[in-house]
C-alpha cells in the first residue's frame, strides 16, 4: 500500500464528540463514521483552539493559536501575511482545495495596502485562507433588519436550488432550513420550536449530499496530489432537517442536561453571564432540548449516511488506497449542558472534539482502530498534512507538531503537556451585558489530562475544573484554597505559552542556529583589541591594507 | 505658532543617555542637544524595546513589541504584512522618509509569496521598512572571510567617498573607520587600539557630517507634510572619530566602570555568559576603555556639533517654526560597566536612551525645558507621530502612546505601569556558548520606577534590580527570599503584558464595540424558541414568508 498522496480534510460544524457512537451515544448510530475510525485512530482528547467557528478554522487553517494569528472572533479578518495550509502545501507541491464553509473574513484593508487585487491568483488565496476555491459555501444567508450577516455565505448552494426549482428569493432559508405547514407558510428554521418539523426540501437537495456530491465532483477533476477540504455547514443550526430524519430520534433520545443547580448558583461571574444569555436560558428549558437535540442527530445521522457513500464511493474507485482522512469537527455544542447553549465556552462538551484520522500507508496497519488519548489539538493537523506531502514541519510558524508519530505507531502521546483554547467575547453582546472593556472581553484555558483553568481577564478569579474526578465539569474549584498550588501551577503553563515567540516566523531554528558566530566571518569584528590578539582568519581582510593620507585626497 | 506640519526624526545609533551633558556627563559637553532639551522635554526614562538594533528598530518603526513584530534580532526579517510608522502616516497625508539607517531585513520568501515586486512603489516600501528612501545607510560594509555582513550597507556612501577622491575598494573601511601609519598603512578601526588615532578622512566627509547634509539636502526638496527619519550611524562601532575630535578627550576623562567584583562573582549563568564573552572580557580592560572611550566621546561631540549645524539652519530658513523634532537613540553602550562591552543585555546602560522633543507649537509652550520621568518607551513615538499627522492611534496596532499629552502639559506621566524589554539571543554566539536551545534562549525585562525584573527562559532564576536604592544595578536580588513578593508581583506584569491581544490589528477597538450585538441584526437569531419570544424587529424578515410544498418542486 503506497503513502498517501492526497488528503480528504473533512470538517463538520459544531458536531460534539458524544455524538457519535464511536464516541459512546447511546442512541445515535453513526456506522460509517465509526468503520472510518475502526480503519484508522481515534482521538479522544482533540481540542480545538477556539469555541468559536471563524477562529477555530483559522487556526487549524494556520496552524496557529489565535493569540497568534488574531482572527480571535467569527467576522475578525485574517491579516494579511499570515501563512496558510495552502501556502505550505503548494510549496511541496500539494493543491488545497476547498469544498465547503471556511468562515474566513478577508483582511481587505491589508490587501489593498499591499496591492493584493482580490482577483488575482494570489490575491484570491489571501482572501480565501490559502485554498483554491473548488466551492465556498459558508451555509449562511440569514436576514435581518440591517441586512445580511454574509450575503455570499450560500451564493452557490441558492443558485443550485434555484435552479432545482426551489422558487425563492433566499431558497437556502425557505426550503433547506425551513419547514411548511399545511397553509404554505413557510415556518422559519430560526425558530426553534419549528426543529421538529422535516425541512420542506428534498433530502438529496439539502446541504449535506448537496456538499458530498461537490466533493465528489472535486474529487473526479483533481490532478494529485491534493488536499480538498471537504467542510461542511452542519449539523450546525439552524437546527431543521429533511425526512426522514426529522423523526429517527425524539424526546425519549434526549439525554438529560448536564448541570447542578449549584453549578449555576455559584457560577464564576463571567460563565454566570453566557448562563444568563438569551440563548443559555432558551436551552435550559426541556421543550428546546426536546425540539432541538433529534433534530441535531437527525442532521448528525444524515452526516454519517453521507459519509457512508462517500467512503463507498471512495472504496470503489479505488482512493481509500491512496488517500488520507481526517475527519473533524470545528467545536461541538452545549445543547442545554452546563446552562447553556451554543459554543463560546470552554467545558469539554464545546472545546474537545470528534477526530479520526485514517492512513492508508502500511507504516499506519500497526494502528488500525486505536484509540488515542494524546494531548491533541486542531493545529496539529497543518503539520500532520506538511509531512504526508512530504515536508519538514516548519516549527517556527506552525505552532502544532505532526500526528504522523502517533499513526504509524511510533508514538503515544503528542510532546505538549497542556493544551490551550481561546475566546475572545469583545465583539459579542455579552460584552456589552458584563459591560467588559474590549481588552478585558478575553478568556484562556489551559488543561491537561488532569485540570482545566479558565482564565477570564478583567481581574476575576480562575474557573478549576478537576477533569480526573469531575469530568462532568461541574464543580468549579477556582476559589478553592486547597488548590492553589495547582491552580499556580496552571498559570505557569499559560503564562510559559503566552511567552512563546510565536510571531518569529521568517527564520526557522535551523537558520537561527547557523547565525551563530556568522556575523563575525562576514566582518563584524568585536572587543579585538589588535591584530594579535584574535584568529587569524577573522581579521584577515583588515590587514596589509594601504591607503593615500586624506589630505592628498582632495587635491586630487 | 501653528502645530507641526514636519517631524525631523532623528536617531543615534548606540548613544548612551549618560554621555550628552544634559543628561549630566561630567566632561562631554553637548551644547547644541542640549539646547534643543532647552526648548523642549527632556525625557529621562524612555526604554528601548530590544537592547539591539535592528529589533529596537523595527519596533520604533512599527510601534510594536518585539513580541508582537517577531523581528527579534538583527537579521530576522519583518515579515510582511507588519504595518509601519510609513503605512499610518502616508494614510494621513504625511509622506514617511528615510535618510540613513533602519537595519531593515526585508522578508523576501514573504514578498515573493505576495507577489510583492521589490522595484514597485509597495514592494520597496514593504522592504524598507514603510520608508520612501532618500537615502539608505546602514554604515557598514564589514569584510571577513565568509563574505560581507552587509555588501549594500553602506553603499551610497562609499560611492560618494570614491567621487571625492579616497580612493579604495572599501573606502568606509580604509578612510571613514580607519586610521593610517607614517608608512601609509591602513589601521582598521575594528581594532579598539586604533580608536586613539584620527580617522583618516576629511572630517566633512566623515558620516555624521555626510548625514547632515543629506539630511538638509532632503528638507530642502521635500514636500510638506512630511516625517524625516535621519538616521544617524554613529557612535555605534568602529570606535574612530576624524580630527580633531579624536583628541579631544583622553584617559583622564573616562569615567571608572560602574562594576563590582561580586557582581561579576555572583553573576546569574546567563548574565555571566555575557560577562565572559570575548566582548565583555575585552571592555573590562583599562586598555581598552581608554583607548576606545575617548573616541567614542569625540564621535558623540561631532554628532552634536553637526546637531548645531542643522538646527542653526533650520532656525535661518524657518522651519524651526513648524518642525518637531525628536532625538533619541536605539540603545546604548556598556563601554565595560557591569563588565560587559556592546549593549545586549537589560541595564539602564543599555536600555534607557536619551529622548528629547521639541514641538514647535504653542500648546507645547508650557513644557519647554521640562524634564519628565515618565515611564515610556520608544514604541510612544509612532502613535505621537500619528497624533501630530492629526490621526487617532489606531491602539490595536499600535502598542504604545502618544506623547503629545506630556508635550503638551496635559499629562505628566504616561498611562503604563511599566516598560518592556526584550532580547532574543537564540542566533548569537552566546546560545552556542551556553548550548541554549532556541526556545530558551530568549529574555524579558519588565521594569516600572523602583524595580526591574529579567526573566531568562530555560528554567533560570530571575534577576531583580531595586531601581530606587541601587540605581547602578550592581545587586542582584532575584534569588533573594525577602523580594519574593516584589518578583511575583513583576511577573504578574510581565504575564498580563504576555497575553495581550497584540495580533488583533484587522478590527479596532471602536469597531469591536461596534459588533456587539450586530450580528442578530443581521439575521442570526439565537436561542428563540417560537415567533412569538422575541424582538418583532429582529426576526420579521423569517415571518410571513410562503413556499411550495417540494414534492411539487421537482416535477416543475
Amino acid at each position: 500500500m503506497p503513502k498517501p498522496r492526497n488528503i480528504l480534510f473533512i470538517m463538520f460544524d459544531q458536531l460534539r464528540q458524544d455524538y457519535l457512537s464511536c464516541y459512546g451515544h447511546p442512541h445515535l448510530h453513526t456506522p460509517n463514521i465509526d468503520r472510518l475510525a475502526s480503519r484508522g485512530v481515534r482521538f479522544t482528547r482533540a481540542y480545538i483552539q477556539s469555541p468559536i467557528c471563524g477562529s477555530s478554522r483559522m487556526s487549524t487553517y494556520t496552524g496557529r493559536y489565535v493569540h497568534s494569528h488574531g482572527a480571535s472572533w467569527n467576522g475578525i479578518p485574517l491579516k494579511v501575511g499570515e501563512m496558510t495550509l495552502g501556502d505550505h502545501l503548494r510549496k511541496l507541491g500539494m493543491g488545497a482545495w476547498l469544498v465547503g464553509k471556511t468562515h474566513m473574513r478577508a483582511d481587505a484593508e491589508g490587501m489593498e495596502r499591499l496591492g493584493l487585487e482580490p482577483d488575482s491568483l494570489i490575491g484570491a488565496r489571501v482572501a480565501e485562507c490559502g485554498f483554491d476555491v473548488f466551492e465556498r459555501d459558508d451555509g449562511m444567508l440569514p436576514e435581518g433588519p440591517d441586512g445580511s450577516y454574509d450575503p455570499d455565505g450560500a451564493r452557490r448552494y441558492n443558485d443550485y436550488l434555484r435552479e432545482a426549482g426551489y422558487d425563492s428569493d433566499n431558497p437556502w432559508h425557505d426550503f433547506a432550513n425551513s419547514a411548511l405547514d399545511a397553509e404554505g407558510n413557510v415556518l422559519s428554521g430560526w425558530f426553534l420550536k419549528n426543529a421538529v418539523h422535516p425541512a420542506n426540501i428534498d433530502e438529496r437537495d439539502s446541504e449535506t449530499p448537496y456538499l458530498t456530491r461537490r466533493g465528489m465532483e472535486f474529487i473526479e477533476q483533481a490532478q494529485a496530489p491534493w488536499l480538498c477540504h471537504l467542510s461542511y455547514i452542519k449539523p450546525h443550526w439552524p437546527y431543521i432537517v429533511p425526512a426522514p430524519y426529522h423523526e429517527m430520534y425524539g424526546p425519549n433520545h434526549v439525554p438529560p442536561p448536564v448541570r447542578s443547580q449549584a453549578e449555576y448558583d455559584t457560577a464564576h461571574p463571567v460563565l454566570r453571564a453566557f448562563m444568563d444569555t438569551k440563548i443559555g436560558r432558551s436551552f435550559s428549558k426541556p421543550e428546546v432540548r426536546n425540539a432541538v437535540i433529534p433534530a441535531y442527530m437527525g442532521l448528525i445521522k444524515q452526516c454519517d449516511d453521507q459519509m457512508g457513500a462517500l467512503f463507498d464511493w471512495l472504496e470503489r474507485t479505488g482512493r481509500m488506497q491512496d488517500t488520507m482522512i481526517v475527519l473533524t469537527s470545528d467545536h461541538g455544542d452545549f445543547l442545554g449542558d452546563h446552562w447553556m447553549g451554543e459554543k463560546t465556552f470552554f467545558h469539554d462538551t464545546s472545546t474537545r472534539v470528534p477526530l479520526i484520522i485514517y492512513d492508508p500507508s502500511e507504516e499506519a496497519d500497526a494502528t488500525r482502530g486505536m484509540v488515542c488519548d494524546a494531548l491533541v489539538e486542531s493545529i496539529d493537523l497543518a503539520p500532520t498534512f506538511v509531512e504526508v506531502a512530504g515536508g519538514d514541519v516548519p516549527g517556527h510558524i506552525l505552532e502544532g507538531e505532526s500526528l504522523l508519530p502517533i499513526l504509524h505507531g511510533q508514538a503515544t502521546d503528542t510532546r505538549r503537556d497542556f493544551v490551550i483554547c481561546e475566546y475572545d467575547y469583545s465583539g459579542s453582546p455579552i460584552a456589552k451585558l458584563l459591560n467588559t472593556s474590549v481588552r478585558d472581553a478575553v478568556m484562556f484555558m489551559v488543561a491537561d489530562r488532569d485540570w482545566k483553568l479558565i482564565h477570564c481577564e478583567g481581574g476575576h478569579r480562575p474557573i478549576l475544573f478537576d477533569l480526573r474526578n469531575d469530568p462532568q465539569e461541574l464543580v468549579d474549584l477556582g476559589d478553592s484554597a486547597d488548590h492553589a498550588g495547582i491552580i499556580a501551577a496552571m498559570y505557569d503553563k499559560l503564562f510559559a505559552w503566552a511567552r512563546r515567540p510565536a510571531q518569529r516566523t521568517t527564520r526557522s531554528e535551523a537558520q537561527l542556529i547557523e547565525m551563530r558566530g556568522k556575523s563575525g566571518r562576514r566582518g563584524i569584528v568585536l572587543g579585538v583589541y589588535d591584530e594579535n590578539d584574535t584568529d587569524l582568519e577573522l581579521t584577515i581582510r583588515y590587514r596589509g591594507r594601504k591607503a593615500r593620507d586624506w589630505r592628498s585626497v582632495k587635491g586630487g
